[in-house]
């Protein structure tokens, strides 16, 4: 790693762990969004206004305000700027000359606009933050998330926790709602940053300096376009091979690419291309929010396993079916089980209203019975020991009575499910469906997150998500190999 | 159609509106389910139960019990039979007798479960039956549901409104869970069948029925398997040509078929053909339930078009260039607007953190504009005249902070495009994530379906739609010109 680079990483982690942050231009109009996001923020919180009408405000926040940077007693670690575009260059100058640790320009209205102004605008300002070596990120993005010291980019965002995911988005949007739908999936993150239309520092910067954190054990990245291709592959080679990337390309197809011009001024190069680039990287690729949650999820929590030999249980005939031909065609195998499976599951099994060749139908010998709990507990011990399976996916939930209506016999059985899952060494799944009832299946799924055991909504994600995986730890254990 | 198939249709219609309906077996294990379900029905209820245990459970239901089918004093249309598979010849021989409309057998237990004696029963069953004209769904399945007159298969269900969509399905489960899902989504059924094993009446016999009910708009079939294949497609090909039929195929794939002879004793034949046979009888084929209730209540609700240009309207822009991606790989096109639409856009859109050439990204010029409810009605009407533009797809509430923490503001917005849905000709499809909050995109949707229009839950369900909805009026279109 270069000697610049170096720096860089160094400054950058000033900006991630910042002692003092200061907001630029926090107003009334956004309901003081940036103020409110830095409220449970452990270091010190200056604001800048010039507007007196404004102050009111931001004092019954508590914060102390200042009229330029430049005035704020001590260092400031740490500003966020959310200013009229025109003020931009005379905020980056300030930054520079206070020396701050980084700066973040919620400002939008430059080269994205593709009008004269903007695109001039924005030449300024990367050109004195890139002389100074400023870290500069965006224009037009939200910044940084650190939520262990409770830095956020909106109120709704967790805070207090260690995590372990990083998340590197381009979008501001994508950023917050990885953020929050990972909340509710037991996505813990470490740090996470959006950084828009990338002037000076680019997502190479970011992944370099989350691959070298030590907290961050999975990336994930939204990615528009990149400034330096060559570098970024390089680079994303690099981290690739020590922790998990996942990336998830916007502006793929043609009108897509028109639409990144528009949003970060960036030009997408072509969906084919990066498809391969990441593969040969070893990164993970993915198309959509969803895949994004869904994979990471299952990287965090789910055992890994190269096999691709699936065992499954059902809650009734029909979703047997399904839940068979949805992993068949996600490229998965659904084999029979052991003569002596078979043996042991005759000893216990009701076929009249079930089944047990692989898929199960388990409704008549977990629902209908009334030792159920035990019984399903004995159906996947022996999916754990039969040599034919490499992993066990369970659906919970789907309509049946007795369970829907009553939440409270859901817990013995998330208690033997959350058992199976620590005895066992095989991967486990579970789907847990919404659509007898929304409310239930999300408290289910609450329930399970609090165990260590999220589920996965429906038996497509659920299925694509074990592929993806399979293949990820597969090309994993050649690399290793070689 | 010949004399015997217009005998069946006749007494098929006597099943799905009796005006006595008979339980037999019901049980306090099952928690009188089948008695419970007809709390609402409009017509008589009996029981049929020997077991002295379980008549006080069914006098408390306020339900007149009998110890024989020939014991009730006047008719029966329709008979729901859940006793042992080793009773089902005896009711038979009573249904027969006593010459009800049609029975259904819940019982399971036979064919599906591969033994000698589940065969044998059933070949038992088939022949009293098939000899003696009689009507018999099943066995292994929850029967009829017509919730017009409230005769349903689970409490659950609603009851009392008419419906146009009907529903055929092999599994009782993918019965009630599209009734079910369909519920919350503005789908109402007229009739629906879940027919299990089949072994008297088939698919066949319930699609020309639902093919010939006038209330029957729309018939959506799961199907795992049919004995008359060429019955089945010549029924298909006719039916279709007058309403939409859509069809989720089951064991498609070698080992979900393997999983269909567990279930329902059927041998699936192979998923490529099925897919031939389906487009070439010009009906819409669907892989699973979401597509399935995605599909029907765009048939419903979203106007007819055969074009593909596209107009999207997002929230933020990085959801502009997610849902353009999306689109576009759908096989979609998102293009450009006439020059007079962008010159009226130019007057008062606000590009300094928004874009409008397509997609559209609004959030400067909607949600942070004190106009903005204003300006989206324009917007869709510069979308309904751009003669560029055959769709309208706009995303609403992603993760904008006022909207999303304040839903009666949500209102006037609910109103602007319901009201843009009604004036408009051309289609027009919301999406509603539920990234930011579970609860209130569950609350919007709902409201959205009082006010006629159904939303998509995310980007990749309603581009696939709209999709599928523009190919089959493509297909239609054509078989009109020839």
């Amino acid at each position: 790693m270069s000697k610049v680079a170096e720096t860089t990483l160094e400054k950058l982690d000033r900006a991630f762990n910042p002692r003092s942050v200061a907001v630029v231009g926090d107003k009334q109009a956004l309901g003081y969004m940036w103020l409110r996001s830095l409220i449970p923020f452990k270091g010190k919180v200056y604001s800048v206004q010039i507007d007196p009408n404004e102050l009111p405000g931001i004092a019954e926040l508590g914060v102390e305000n200042y009229l330029t940077l430049m005035d704020i007693p001590g260092p400031v670690d740490y500003v966020i700027a959310s200013v009229p575009r025109a003020v931009a260059p005379r905020i980056v100058e300030d930054c520079i000359q206070k020396k701050v640790g980084g700066v973040c320009f919620f400002t939008s209205g430059f080269a994205e606009t593709n009008t004269e102004e903007g695109i001039r605008l924005q030449r300024v300002i990367a050109d004195l933050a890139g002389k100074a070596s400023l870290n500069l990120i965006g224009p037009n993005c939200v910044g940084l998330y650190n939520p262990k010291i409770g830095l956020r980019h909106t109120e709704a965002q967790d805070y207090g926790e260690d995590g372990s995911v990083g998340f590197i988005a381009q979008s501001g949007t994508h950023a917050t709602l990885f953020t929050l739908v990972g909340q509710h999936e037991g996505i813990k993150i470490s740090k996470s940053v959006s950084y828009g239309n990338a002037v000076v520092l680019d997502s190479t910067d970011f992944l370099e300096y989350l691959g070298a954190d030590e907290e961050t054990k999975i990336i994930g990245m939204y990615i528009e376009g990149v400034k330096d291709g060559r570098r970024f592959f390089r680079s994303l080679r690099e981290v690739a091979s020590r922790k998990p990337v996942l990336i998830w390309k916007g502006g793929e197809t043609e009108e897509g690419a028109r639409a990144t011009a528009s949003h970060t001024g960036v030009l997408a190069e072509s969906g084919i291309v990066w498809q391969a680039a990441i593969k040969q990287c070893g990164a993970i690729k993915v198309d959509n929010l969803d895949e994004m949650v869904d994979t990471v999820k299952a990287l965090v929590y789910v055992k890994p396993a190269t096999g691709t030999r699936v065992g499954l249980i059902a809650m009734s005939g029909g979703q047997s079916v399904v839940v068979t031909d949805t992993f068949a065609k996600a490229g998965l195998k659904v084999p029979l089980l052991t003569q002596s499976s078979y043996q042991r599951l005759a000893t216990f099994f009701n076929i009249i209203g079930g089944s047990y060749r692989n898929p199960f139908d388990i409704s008549s010998t977990f629902l209908m019975a009334d030792n159920g709990v035990s019984n399903l507990a004995s159906m996947l011990d022996v999916m754990d020991q039969d040599p034919n399976i490499d992993c066990v996916v369970l659906e919970l939930f789907p309509v049946i009575r007795p369970l829907s209506q009553n939440p409270e016999t859901a817990d013995p059985i998330l208690d033997t499910v959350s058992d199976f899952n620590e005895r066992s060494e095989k991967p486990f799944m579970l789907i847990v469906t919404a659509a007898y009832s929304a409310a239930l299946a999300s408290e289910t799924r609450d329930k399970l997150v609090e165990r260590g055991i999220p589920s996965f909504p429906n038996f497509e994600r659920a299925a694509k998500t074990l592929k993806r995986l399979a293949d990820y730890y597969q090309f994993r254990h050649e690399q290793s190999q070689n």
